[in-house]
């Protein structure tokens, strides 16, 4: 049954990791977060592409999260193909080899005040 | 026809009870809530599950959502089977016996004013 | 065709007024809002109904939203047929003549620097 | 595949660009965006129209969003056929010609740390 929870395709329209911070890291760092939930009973083989305004998308970018599990990853922290530049607009297609759930979360803590926002990604299929 | 009004299964991607908090509790602690509204006029039988990243799930935890009632838990309050540990990224899978909606909302007060976010889970029947 | 965007029936999980504020008002007033967007070419009576923790539910709660017209309503400025109490968790069920559009959003001004968040409602037919 | 990423039609309800700012411009000036995601290997041609509370919706504002490219838009931005007025609550419907994914964000700097909120809009086709 936990095979049937949630899609295997999903998109991010937002993303921008913020040039710098005010805090602690890593638990403050500002950060660009997409959550996945993988309640399935297999891994998800993750494939993510990255799209920019002013040239061609980059990626994909490989992750697996394991059967019964979460991973919050941090876009700051993706190397393969490249870094994602600071300070840039960009959006996020997520493909899955089993269905997951994705949210997407950022921390800005550029001000000395953390500010967050969510929001459940887009599921396209 | 309010039996008819969201899904029985949610599922919530992102999670993070912050480590700390700054202002007067309970309102301004930090904690991160699931908001179930039961718009039917039979009580819900509520079970979670809390995934993480590098250990097998834990649950269920149960709960009673009376019919025509909302309740705002606080992920922080959950002890039965066990609490759930604080700056630990977590994700959460919420069955129902009665169609309920499910909204995700944290508020953080780290540092010396609070930040807010808040998302619909995601409804997976 | 504009008749044909969103649906009549929505929810809102979460819902608390805030007890206090900092800042100028009404601006930065803490409140909590519902925004509807009608591109309907009708206008939309709309019927709120708020629930509670632990008391029945209240409304239902009748404005008008104008065709080809948007409101965002505080749910602070609701009187008929009984204010919302402030610092208290509720939900809501929003029901419309017409397909509408709702949104939520809270303005926390408690602390020093305002916190915001927002997400769509959860569409129920 | 890609072209099948979305939808052509989204709504957001909630619109309201704050009065002033605090913090370096751009990266930090309140604003309020529409993010749109066009996967697709077309050009997206797409238009806008404002809904305001108390006088016709004005519009369409027109843009392309490239094949394979996001484009981040501020609402602050727009001026044909006219600025939108800064402190007025206004709502937004998107149409167009390809499938893409419609995210909307709010920076809001009016204090002195910045708030974030953010949510998918609604997709209505």
């Amino acid at each position: 049954m936990s095979d049937e929870i949630g899609s295997r395709t999903w998109a991010i329209a937002e993303g921008y990791i913020p040039g710098w911070s005010h805090g602690p890291e890593p638990a403050l760092e500002s950060h660009e977060t997409c959550c996945v939930l993988n309640a399935s009973d297999r891994d998800a083989e993750l494939e993510i592409m990255i799209f920019f305004e002013d040239r061609p998308a980059c990626g994909p970018y490989r992750l697996t999260v394991g059967a019964q599990r979460t991973f919050h990853l941090r876009f700051n922290d993706l190397r393969d193909p490249e870094p994602i530049p600071k300070e840039t607009p960009f959006a996020s297609l997520i493909r899955s080899s089993v269905r997951v759930v994705v949210q997407h979360t950022r921390l800005d803590s550029r001000q000395a005040a953390n500010a967050l926002m969510t929001t459940m990604a887009h599921p396209c299929d």
